[in-house]
């Protein structure tokens, strides 16, 4: 396994493997990898010749209060994970090997960017629109892969790669979940073990929407306004946002029913930890 | 010479090509060809071994009030003209190949789309930073080729191509000029005779720059005010901007010494005709 700071390196590096032939598989990750991680590093590893996974947490995607300089970097850990795994390289650049001084380009994926998360975190999808584009242009990778919890995240990528032609294929993993329900995510260090009681409120809410639509009840304010009630009545989870969307598109299906392919997604704030978690509907 | 509408049967037909080894040369247009364009198809012709040449009038970079419907489409023409400089490809796509329905990525270089000619033309530049990188995605050329003409145009592009790690190189030609002096444009038809010739204040106020430059007098404000004046004598010409700038972030040098490598751009309009050039003082 080669650890590789430089763009340029790594891109000549995978330009080599490529012309022989191999195909290369992608996992992008800001490191603090957990079993979600690996799963997306496991498919990545039975599909294609090579995976690459980099680690680089984009300061252009956090907001100026949000935690990037908190943001858990256990690097030696990721590095072992990575190896256990097989991953040919990691891709850890620097700040400045991603944004070089005079750095001014950016990528905004119009009208998905500024609703649910993007509404409590502006710049956020640009930032994270951005660095993608760039890694994808770095490796150059026939697949890339990425988590469902990040639903949004998905959907903004996807269209994305659609609309810039970008010549990737994007597969979507399913949320990996703790044993007791919580959805996988860098973040669940920051909570204390009360907190980690407390945030259960979310994937609960997530059960109790399933439960709701499969005896029938389908309207989604109703729905929403059930799981809302439901985690009000924990203290310590505030609602960030509650959602019932399109997919294609984010649009808010208000007093609609619910059809499949409905997504349906919510950001808490355990304390102060704000979580995601999301469900579609089947 | 094939002629390719769809995106993906384009980039299919060079990605074989590329496996076989084969480097691909590839010059960006709207068509309504020049000789400044086939300087570009010359030069690409001698560096590699596949030529691409894309005619696309993209309508996202002209705004509500300007040209897009009546930019000359002389395909027949331009096709022969391809033919003539042995293309190996022609991409010309449809509107609709390059923005299906839902479209909704844009790509901005932040702080260079906004002076010059992106002052009067708002939005020009995201819709040309935006098409130029959708098309390399497609091509996937070894080098792009630009005309020096659009100066704003190819500091965005390099700067767009460095800052998203788009793996390209850019070869910049130099303007192709009339025997009189005035810069090739696929605009110029729009000209009358007599527009024609008040249109040669355009190149000899530039020629004016650069004698006093050469003569010792390097203070910008001043340069720019004499070429200003020469101009405003013709009454048909009427100055959207003189502009006397660092070439790197298109900053004005205003009272500052004009110094080797500064951009003299101006953009005037005769008649309703509205027409560009440049001079980079050496």
């Amino acid at each position: 396994m080669r650890i590789i700071r430089s763009p340029k390196i790594m891109s000549e590096a995978l330009r080599r493997l490529r012309s022989k032939g191999k195909t290369i598989g992608f996992v992008p990750t800001m490191g603090a990898l957990h079993e979600g991680h690996l799963s997306l590093i496991r498919r990545a590893r039975k599909d294609t010749d090579i995976v690459v996974v980099s680690i680089f947490v984009n300061p252009r995607q956090f907001g100026p209060k949000e935690d990037f300089r908190h943001y858990p970097r256990p690097m030696r850990k990721d590095i072992l994970l990575c190896r256990k795994e097989r991953v040919d390289f990691i891709f850890h650049p620097s700040g400045t090997d991603i944004y070089p001084a005079g750095y001014r380009t950016f990528i905004t994926v119009e009208g998905l960017d500024k609703v649910l998360c993007g509404k409590s975190r502006p710049g956020h999808f640009r930032g994270v629109a951005t660095v993608v584009a760039k890694l994808f242009n770095i490796v150059a990778a026939d697949i890339a892969y990425f988590g469902q919890k990040d639903a949004q995240q998905v959907i903004i990528i996807q269209r994305m790669v659609k609309d810039l032609n970008i010549p990737v294929k994007i597969k979507v993993m399913p949320i990996v979940r703790d044993k007791d329900g919580l959805a996988l995510s860098s973040r669940n260090t920051y909570l204390s073990r009360q907190e980690r009681q407390d945030a259960l409120v979310i994937p609960k809410s997530l059960d109790l929407a399933r439960a709701m639509i499969e005896s029938g009840i389908k309207q989604a304010d109703r729905v929403a306004s059930l799981m809302r009630y439901q985690i009000k009545k924990n203290k310590t989870a505030k609602p960030d946002y509650i959602a019932i969307v399109d997919q294609k598109d984010l649009r808010p299906l208000d007093g609609s029913r619910i059809k499949k392919g409905a997504l349906i997604a919510l950001a808490i704030r355990i304390g102060n930890t704000r979580l995601i978690d999301n469900y579609i509907v089947r």
